[in-house]
This record gives structure tokens, C-alpha cells and sequence, in this order.
């Protein structure tokens, strides 16, 4: 299959390629050093990907920011990152995207695991989580022409532990290649609408 | 009490302040005919809504719009009526007017039966009550001075069902009598982080 893969340098983003790449073509997206550039917070960036691509088998983004401070500093402002980017940026992957999509193909959107099992300064995070996680389960009863639409929802990675460990006490890490797993099963399996826990 | 109770004229608005107001004094706002103008969209008119009515027991919103269309008519601009409204409307109340509750208040926000049980057209609004609903999880780990926070998930209500009726089809509708309740039992019980779902 044709897959394109939006944030394919990222930890996630290298797992899934790896996972991937013996049996699919990958055409890799971001905001550098990937075949075509595309920052998602903006339609026009990912009206002008999909123009450059064509048409795909599966679009897949592990890509997408998040603020993370405590409740009493978020504000309207800095809740504009997570919405912009992790919440719109992937909605909008879907909306402007699906007629790019051959038909049966699919989405795998990104989650994680604090919109289950919060952690102190998450609440802008989970929130966008929650945001997808819930617009996956309704697009997939309407996508067309069979595409499907799933997303995975991480733990903390094993790899990231020493950058976010401190934000995730007690939490049981996992490695990027378990997580790359859920995208494969997204990818070639025949479900639709489901969160994928990889926790 | 002291509540301040946004959307006091809708459906279930109107069946909030019939089970609270024997027992608390209800101030309520709204967009039209409400003892103090708001629109949740505008961060600015949230603030000037805090600054006029002054500290409160307990925040409950019953206001918020959503849009309805099939994923095909989905777009990143009308998705923004769901955005603006539902789901950061219904953010924004909570970190602006934290400081405005007094200890151990409440906040007492509205998702909806859709983000656990999709419909045709609902993404939109699915997606806006499933961020509403994250958030609130995980911002009651962090609200400050014990005020307690609470999401209501009323199914399609029973005075709604001529409107809306055949977006729901086999849903076993309830009465805004039922779902008042739970807003009760968030302004008066002692739990939070919790989505009470009136299905």
C-alpha cells in the first residue's frame, strides 16, 4: 500500500516506518526533513500535502502538539496549542483528506493515554485526546467508500522516559515498537472506529 | 448556594433551575433574557460575566452549540461553530472563572450521549463532548481550594424528540426532569472528575 505517514522522525513516527516499511511504500510528512512539508495546524498546508501526494492507501499521523502546564496556568491562549495542532490539525488531516484516500482505505489518528489516566499539567493534552478519540468513533461510522478510521492511544514510552518520566509517576512504560503494532493493525486489519490502548 | 447557571432558558436549563432554585439562589445568563448577558465563545464576555456577578458557590453551563452535518459536508470552518461553543466555551468558563468559586465550589459542564454512542451528522459535536469530557477528568486533579468539577451526558431528552427525534433513531429518550438531577447531584454531592451519564 501507498502510506502516508505525517510525523515519521518523530519516536512514534520512526517505530511505525520501521514497522512498516518492508511491505508498504511510505511517503513521509512534516514540518522538515520528510519527503513533502506540512505543518497541520494550517488547511492550507494540508490541502497543498495531499495536492503534492495524490492519492493514498492510508494516511497515518503521529505528529501533533500539546500544552502541558498546570491548571491554574492554562489560559484560553496557551489551550490555542493543543487545539490548533494535536485537535484540529488531526481532524482536519480527515476532512480536507478523505477524498485523497483510496477506496477501503483508512486513518490511524493519535491519542494517549492521559485521556484515560490523567497526569497533573495534562488537562490541555487530555482534552484534545478526548477530542479525537470521540471524532474517530463518529467519522467512522460515516467515512466513504469504506475508508476506515482508528486511532492508538500511547503510554509513555519507554524511549521518552528520561525527557517525560517525571510527568508520568508510577506509569508502566512501553516500547515505540508495541505502539508501532496498533498502526499496523490499523493499517492492514479491517476495523474501524476503535481506540487502540497501548497500555 | 450562590449558582450561576449559564443557558438558564434551554431545555434542560430550564429543568436545572426548577430542581435548584427552591433551595439555592440561581443567577442566570445566557445570550438573551437571562439576568446577565453572556457568549461562551468570547473569553472576553466569559470575564466581564465573572466581574459582574462576583464569587459563586457553583458554575453549571447548559449552553453550547454544536454543529450537525455528515462527515462529507464537514469542513474545518463549520466545524468551528462546535469548537468555539461546546467545546472551548465550555473550557474557557472553567479557566476563567476558577477564581471566581468559592472553596469546595463546583464547575458542572455538558457533554452528550453522542461522544459514547455516535450518529449520523453528530462528529462535530461528538468530538466537542469528548474533549468537555476529558478535560473535565483531568482538570478535577488540579482544581484549586477543593472546587470539584463534573461533566452531565444527557441522552436525546423526551421535550426534544419532535426537533430532534430523527437524528436519534432508536434512542430511549429521558425526560430534562432526570437529567436535572445529575446537575444536583454535582452542585450538591462530593464527587468529581466525573461525567454523569443520563442514558
Amino acid at each position: 500500500m501507498k502510506v502516508l505517514l505525517i510525523g515519521a522522525n518523530g519516536t512514534i513516527g520512526s517505530a511505525v516506518r520501521k514497522e512498516l516499511e518492508e511491505n508498504h511504500e511510505i511517503i513521509s510528512a512534516g514540518r522538515t526533513g520528510a519527503d513533502v512539508t506540512v505543518d497541520i495546524t494550517s488547511p492550507e498546508s494540508i490541502q497543498a500535502m495531499f495536492e503534492k501526494v495524490g492519492k493514498v492507501d492510508a494516511v497515518i499521523n503521529a505528529s501533533g502538539a500539546t500544552y502541558f502546564g498546570s491548571l491554574e496556568e492554562m489560559t484560553p491562549e496557551n489551550n490555542e496549542i493543543s487545539i490548533m495542532s494535536k485537535l484540529k490539525g488531526q481532524v482536519n488531516l480527515v476532512l480536507i483528506g478523505h477524498s485523497y484516500v483510496n477506496d477501503n482505505g483508512s486513518f490511524t489518528l493519535t491519542t494517549g493515554v492521559i485521556m484515560d489516566d490523567p497526569i497533573l499539567t495534562g488537562a490541555s493534552a487530555a482534552m484534545a485526546s478526548g477530542a479525537v478519540k470521540a471524532f474517530v468513533q463518529s467519522a467512522a461510522i460515516e467515512m466513504p467508500r469504506g475508508i476506515r478510521i482508528n486511532n492508538v492511544s500511547p503510554n509513555v514510552l519507554i524511549e521518552s522516559m528520561e525527557k517525560y518520566g517525571p510527568y508520568f509517576p508510577g506509569f508502566d512504560p512501553v516500547p515505540a515498537s508495541r505502539v508501532a503494532l496498533a498502526y499496523r493493525k490499523s493499517v492492514e486489519g479491517g476495523q474501524t472506529g476503535q481506540t487502540y490502548r497501548i497500555y
